[in-house]
Order: structure tokens, then C-alpha cells, then sequence
């Protein structure tokens, strides 16, 4: 099957779309130690290029520069030698040329940016660097973007930032970031794929990264790993996580769901179906699944306690996808729908403190998140205003433990909907995507903790990818839910 | 005319020959810090690809290395962080490059290197190098080279050395030094053009480069300057030096008299007229030129006094000149031929002490040089027993100021000839350039003082270019005169 998965895969290939940015820039003569900032005006992916000329005598040394592209301004004042996180630190989008000639120089990485700071280290005649052109690329179709008009500012800019955040993560792929780390990842192909459906619409590509994951490598359980390579080559990675594997599942569901599109659907149902039927065969004693066949992502909230979110997702995803087989008339739809019910009754029973209307984790030391809460309410083991009341101590709680990443707040925001609380749900999308453009965000943060904006998973703040794939769902927020209509 | 001698350095622009050179390398995988060296077997001129791999699993992050292009194993060892040289750091040839993808990386500016020093910087996961190419490139044509047989060890690696320092400097011009300042210098060309007369036989290229000249931008003397560019576009350089103005001339003559191309002569015969005739229009009350109209070169020794060693060029060109003349049956050959006879006769006037057989430096402190003495017999000041005499007791002298570079130790070689001094020429040379080949040299080197290794004429030996055109003279020697034939 894996020929034919890489083949439909191949058969949705992008067209990458260029726009062409000629950012302005101080026409001043630059010599040994000069530094100089070209701003694009916003966030772009793309590729530099630049005219070096000698205003006052041809050059008789190559020009020597370090280039340092930038995705928000603070990048331009961090010190890049004093890198200590645990990615490697050639994510680091900084060169060093050699220019030889003066003319049109053309630098062959990609790279994503709004400010590029220029060093000149050496040069032999003072050089002026002028024609700046940044070729912006994205499979994104800015014609076929759907229109929406608000008179609320707040929600237009986070709507525009979002969108924007979309289309700079669609290439080949929807790619998680383009600074780092440039790949296909289920948990975010799963938002794109969402906020794509009411924006640029582009079901061709959901379908290719959908084929993509069903031609990568399983591990004994059935789970494909949680990222893959697609370029130059296909290379499947190395993390297998249970809650990605169910991602995998509702972008399927999603897919018909939006577009009735049943033929994908078959065609990688069984691939589904292995991986819901992996977790059901790793239950513990209480019926609620355990982590024996792949880790769990969740959030990169640290130290957070996964189990009882995790219950949740499979709940969750046991929901869609009975739905999709009974809509289709598949027989084994009732089998999934039987084992959901289990499911919530045994979480609500081990799971759940009711006098409390709180959520444990089994097993777990006792935490107390808003990812269990908000999990449990996507789930269905509470519903309505008990999920409400569930959700809101929780989230108000000054103790508890919130989201770090706005791939969790995105569920937290989809469980207040859930749950009826839509004036809450908009109040929380307003306090981390607007809070994010109160912060000047030209794109949405990998990870976003208002009282830390240093905050990073990988130790150093440097490594954060600022224009992050699983920021972008605001946008799906606001138009699905029509925020800012009133 | 700029527009013609352009055209017709066009015409003769050479095809460059590549030549594969498959370097064998340690296929241990390098991590981060690790090094490693990569040994062409000889030094070459050209482009740099390798293969990139990640041995246990998928490079995860981009390949962040350091390569350090190097002509000699010295420069394996050097500090570059503490260049101090008057040159611009940028000449020494070392990258930083960030690889994305595995597979073949080329590299796409042009190094002179023999060895080749890699360091890995950052990479997540192991990384494997292999299938190291470098593409040589020279527009020498193997296939044309003349032969040269003999018995003598000694000479045949002098030889072997020479030639491959030519075909290296052998480019889209005569370059003066592939690793710096690789441009088109006269000094270089004459001697490169003399010894390919004898080796490759590349005619057109030798007319190339003085059609180049012949097209650049001339100061108010008629002096074109010392040095041009001519790639990407053709650009005058800014140094006007006097010498080099007359070793255009001889290498006109030179053409002529190796080729018979009257044309290609007459073509140029009025730039070289006019240099000429600037210097004659600059003579001080004596009857010696002055350098009021271009500085001159001669040598890269420190504190030496030229005005004598000048004289001497001047006379040399003008006896090549006016039997040029005369054998195309110019009518103003005469007037060239009483301004030699002038210029020697108030040479040996005011520039000798026929007493001690030494040249002294009018006007200047008096200095006891092998430049003087040298350039003195060139130019038939001295002749005979008594040019002999002059030129071994100046060579001989513990105390008298030596040449630094090949290129003055070349007319060295070339006055004890002219003065018939076979042994000692042959001694020299072999003192020069053997002592070189002894060193190590893969091909010969732009400054060469025996006694002191480290010499630079740019403050720091990084900065020296080790494989440089105006050394390539010795097979020069080696195959007019039929050294090592006995």
C-alpha cells in the first residue's frame, strides 16, 4: 500500500505561490563592522536575494557577511552565541557569505522572517547592499481566501494573523514551522486542516498529508509516527505518540465531514481502524487506556499528568469516528459506538470527582488541569452546564495547571463551545491569540504563556518557532463560530 | 577602441578542462566538534561536492560545518581567528555552511586548496561524509603539454611543480594566484605567457589578456593600470605601476617573436609605444627616468630602493622594442634604439661604480641590491665577463639585499644567463626553487625567503597565496636552456 498511498500523495502536490517583497533599505555604504536591518513589513517564508555594489571603487576582497533572519524584532538583540537550549542550534537561522563579485546575490535557503540583520565583517571598499527581493512562498491561494468582515478590530487583526500564520505553514505540506521544524506533524496538520476548511479551502492538500502519514512506517501497534519527511525523500520519523495517532483519525473524519469525500475516507480507514483498535486492546483493569503502545504529547505544559486528557481524546475521536462509519454504513460503526459508551462510563467513574466536579488522573499523582477538564468535556463525559462548571473552576482556578501551547488552548477554546460557553470561549480566544497580537505578533507562537514570554520547551527562547502551524486556529474559531457578526 | 580589444579578448576566451579528482576520506561519522581532513593528493583549483549522510537515523536539524580550503598542511594548523595581515580577512578561504538535507551538497564558489578541513559544528545526529569530488578546473590543456625528460630528480620535480603552478594560475585569464587576488596582473602574465611558450603553448590565451590590457583605462601617462578584472564584467583596477607598463611591452614582444603574429603587434603597438614614450618624457637632468608618472613594483622586498632596477627594465623593454621594430620594419625603430643606447650609457654614467663593480641607486641612499645589479645586465648596462662579475659578486654578498619573491628571482636566473652564467643560473635556480620543492610545495609560492618561511608581504603568512603565477618560471628555465639534458 505504500507505493499507492506516496502515489495519491504525489498526484496533490502544491503549486508553491511566489509574492514578491522589495522591502526598503538605507542606501547607506556599509565597511568592516556595520550592521544594517532590513524589515519585510511582515512575516514571510521565502527566499533572499540582494544587489552588492561598491559605490566608490570595485571591490578588491570578497565581501564577508553574517546574515541573522529574524522572526520578531527581540530575535535582532539576542545573542546567538549564548544558545543553550536542547535543539540543535543550527535551527538558528543565521549565515555566514562569502560574496565574491558584486552583482545580484541569490542565497539558496529558505528561510522564514519579517527582519533580516546584516553584519558586514570585511569588506576592502565600503558596499552598499540595495534591490532587497524576498521571495514569498506558500501553497496558499490568496485568491480562493474567503472574506471576513468584522467591525470588531480585536478579532480582524487576530483573524488576519492567523490566516497569514496559515498561509506561511502551507507548503509542500502543511508544515508545522518554517524556521524549525519544517515538517509534516499530525497534531498540526489536524488545526490547518480545520482553519484551512474556512479559509483558503485547499482539500487537496489535507488529502496529500493524510496519504503522506498513511504510507509512513507503523510501529507493532499500528501507529504511524507523529511527523514525517517528505523532501527530498520520504522518511518517516521516530516518535510515535498515541494522542497524534487519533489526530490522524479526526483529520479522516474531518475530511468527510467537510467534504463528503468517502473515497479518501476508505481509502485509509484501515489504517484508522488499527490504530483506535491498538488503544482499545490497551486498557487497564478500570477500562481506560494506557500508554503501552506509544507516548502521549498532549501540551508542552511541564510536568503536566496526561492520562485522563488522553482518555478524553480517545473518547473523542471514538465519537467522530462512529459518526463518519454510521454515515457511511459501515456494520462495525455500533462496535465503536459501544466501546465510546464504555469508555465515558468508566471515566466518569474513575476518572471524575463529581462533588468536586473535577477530573483525576488515575494512577497519576492527583493535578489538577485544564487539560483533563477540557479533554474530558471534548469526550462527552460531562455535558452541558455540569461541563461548563466543570471547565470554568478549573480554567478561573489561580492553582491549576493551564496550557502552554496554543494547540492546547485551541481544545480548551473547542471544549467551552462544547460545553456552551460561548461568550467564555471568545473571552479566552481574545486573551491568548489577542494577547499574542497586543504582543506584536506579525504570526502565532509555537508557545505562548502571557506571564512568561521567554517561556520555551527547548530551554532558550531563540529556539522557538514564531510562526507555528498550531497557532493558526483562531481564524476557525471566528469564522465557524461567526465572532464579531453581532 | 576599448570596444574592439574587448571583442578580441572575447574571441579568445579559453574552455575550461575539468578534471575529477575523487579524494578518499575516513567514513567515520562525525558529531558535533569532530573533525576531519580531506587530502586532494595535490593542489587544485576548483569546486568542492560532497555526500551527506546520517548513518544511524534522519538528520533531524540542519548540518552546521565549518570547511577550511587550504593550499599547504600549515594552514591546517593556523589560527584564523588571529589573522593580522594588511589584506582583508575575507581572502583566507573558509566557510561556515548550513546543510538542510541529506544527499549531495555542492559548493558554489571556487577554492585553491590541496587539503581540506572540515569541522562539524552542530548536527542532531551523526553525520557521514563520503563521496568527496572536486571538480579541477584549468583552461590548460593536458593533452598539449610538451614534454620534458631527464634523468635528474631534482630538476624533473622543479619542472613537475612549475607546470602544475601554471595550469592552476591557468583560468579564464592568466591569474595571478588562484586563491588571491585571482585576477589578471601583468607582472604575472609576462612570466606565466613566457612559460607556456614552453609547456602548454596556449597562444590565444597569452593574446587574451593583452588584448584586456589593452582595453583598460589608462592614466594621463598612457599607463594601464598593473591589474584588471574581467569576470562577471571587465573593470579596470587602480594601481598604475610603471614596471608592469613595460612588461606589457615585452610581453607584446614576446608574442611576436615566439609566434611571428604581426598582427596581434601591430593591434597594440601604439598603447605600447605610448608607455614608452611617457617614460622617456620623465628623465631627470641625468638622462634616468623618474616615476613621476606610475609607481613601481620590482619586488615585494622591504626597503628597497628601485630607481636603478627601474632604469634597467627600462632599457631591456627598449631593446626588445626597437628589435621588434626593426624586424616589422617600423621606421622609428632608430629613435628607440639611440634612446637605449642613451639610457645605458648614462646608466653606466650615473647608476655604476665600475671600480667596485656595483651599481649604486641615484638619488636614493645608496643600497647594494641584486635588484640593480640584475635588471643593470638585462639591460646591457653591463655585459660579458664584466656582468658576471657584477652579478655573482652582488648574489654573494652577506650583507647586499636579496630578492623575496620568484618573480625578482627570476630575472635573476635570467640576467646570470645573459651574462652566461649556465652553472650558477642553474645553481640559483635550483637554491629557489628546489629549496621550495624541498619544502614540500605542491606548487610554488608567491613570496619564497629561505631563511625566513613565515615572510609575508602582507603582514601574515595566512594571507600568502602558495600557489602564484610569476613562480612558475622555473620550467621556463628548465626547457629553454635544456637543463638536466647533459
Amino acid at each position: 500500500m505504500q507505493s499507492y498511498y506516496l502515489q495519491k500523495a504525489d498526484e496533490n502536490l502544491p503549486v508553491l505561490h511566489t509574492t514578491v517583497i522589495r522591502p526598503e533599505a538605507e542606501p547607506r555604504p556599509l565597511t568592516n563592522g556595520d550592521t544594517m536591518v532590513v524589515d519585510l513589513g511582515n512575516h514571510y517564508v521565502g527566499y533572499l536575494s540582494f544587489h552588492v555594489s561598491h559605490p566608490h571603487w570595485y571591490n578588491d576582497a570578497p565581501l564577508r557577511m553574517e546574515l541573522r533572519f529574524c522572526e520578531t524584532a527581540r530575535e535582532l538583540e539576542d545573542d546567538y552565541n549564548d544558545y543553550h537550549g536542547s535543539l540543535s542550534r543550527s535551527w538558528l537561522q543565521d549565515e555566514l557569505i562569502n560574496v565574491d563579485s558584486p552583482g545580484v546575490y541569490k542565497m539558496s535557503r529558505r528561510y522564514a522572517a519579517r527582519y533580516i540583520l546584516i553584519k558586514v565583517l570585511y569588506t576592502s571598499q565600503p558596499v552598499a547592499l540595495s534591490e532587497f527581493t524576498f521571495e514569498a512562498v506558500s501553497s496558499a491561494d490568496m485568491t480562493a481566501l474567503k472574506p471576513y468582515d468584522t467591525t470588531d478590530e480585536e478579532l480582524a487583526a487576530i483573524d488576519r494573523v492567523a490566516v497569514h500564520t496559515l498561509r506561511n505553514c502551507m507548503q509542500r505540506v502543511f508544515e508545522d514551522g518554517p524556521k524549525r521544524d519544517r515538517r509534516l506533524w499530525i497534531g498540526d496538520l489536524r488545526l490547518e486542516a480545520l482553519a484551512n476548511y474556512y479559509t483558503f479551502g485547499d482539500v487537496s492538500l489535507v488529502k496529500r498529508c493524510l496519504y503522506l502519514f498513511a504510507a509512513a512506517d507503523k510501529n507493532p501497534y499500528g501507529l504511524m509516527p507523529g511527523y514525517i519527511y517528505e523532501n527530498p525523500i520520504f522518511v518517516s520519523g521516530y516518535w510515535h505518540i498515541l494522542d497524534y495517532g487519533f489526530m490522524f483519525v479526526n483529520t479522516l473524519c474531518d475530511l468527510y465531514s467537510h467534504t463528503g469525500d468517502a473515497e479518501t475516507f476508505r481509502d485509509m480507514c484501515d489504517v484508522a481502524k488499527r490504530i483506535l483498535d491498538s488503544a482499545e486492546a490497551n486498557k487497564d483493569e478500570h477500562g481506560i487506556v494506557d500508554n503501552t503502545c506509544g507516548d502521549w504529547f498532549i501540551d508542552w505544559c511541564p510536568g503536566l499528568h496526561k492520562r485522563t486528557a488522553f482518555e478524553g481524546i480517545y473518547l473523542y475521536t471514538l465519537e467522530r469516528w462512529s459518526r463518519t462509519l454510521e454515515a457511511l454504513g459501515y456494520p462495525e460503526a455500533a462496535e465503536y459506538r459501544a466501546r465510546l459508551e464504555a469508555g465515558r462510563a468508566a471515566s466518569r467513574k474513575y476518572l471524575y470527582d463529581a462533588e468536586k466536579k473535577a477530573f483525576i488522573n488515575a494512577r497519576d499523582e492527583y493535578q489538577y488541569s485544564v487539560h483533563a477538564a477540557a479533554w474530558m468535556v471534548l469526550g462527552g463525559v460531562v455535558e452541558g452546564e455540569e461541563a461548563k462548571e466543570v471547565l470554568l473552576k478549573v480554567m478561573n482556578d489561580g492553582e491549576s495547571v493551564k496550557p502552554f501551547t496554543p494547540y492546547m488552548h485551541h481544545y480548551a477554546v473547542d471544549a467551552l463551545f462544547c460545553a456552551g460557553a460561548r461568550a467564555e470561549a471568545e473571552q479566552h480566544l481574545r486573551h491568548i491569540w489577542g494577547g499574542m497580537v497586543k504582543d506584536g505578533a506579525d504570526t502565532f507562537f509555537e508557545a505562548y504563556v502571557p506571564t512568561d514570554p521567554d517561556f520555551s520547551s527547548y530551554g532558550d527562547r531563540k529556539m522557538n518557532s514564531n510562526c507555528h502551524a498550531w497557532s493558526c486556529t483562531a481564524t476557525y474559531f471566528i469564522r465557524k463560530y461567526g465572532l464579531g457578526q453581532d
